[in-house]
């Protein structure tokens, strides 16, 4: 389980769009959003940085923890 | 041409949603949204009550102008 902070999340949709893109790369990942906080857990086989590019190009930013 | 005041938008997402939710109503309609001003115009043969609804109903508030 890994946690990241992820920018740019305004709404429901948005937690969708950060989940379905994590998702896309794992379909059987574990995916937690806190929208107020940005803090997203994952579980999942993938290493970080691919979890972090897929994030990314959904048009969220993760950041530093 | 009606321009409504609609509050909960805060993403391109939400203006999706409600972009959708009117065309739902009416496949036809022409609209046009402004996230930053919550306005949406909307040129279509339906009622306003019918637009406001379909919006309502996508989880969004129709404020008075």
């Amino acid at each position: 389980m890994i946690e990241l902070n992820v920018q740019g999340m305004t709404c429901q949709h948005c937690v969708a769009a950060v989940t379905k893109s994590i998702r896309a790369l794992d379909a059987h990942a574990t995916v937690a959003v806190d929208l107020a906080s940005g803090r997203v857990g994952i579980e999942s086989a993938q290493p970080v940085a691919a979890l972090e590019a897929a994030i990314d190009a959904a048009g969220y930013t993760v950041v530093n923890a």
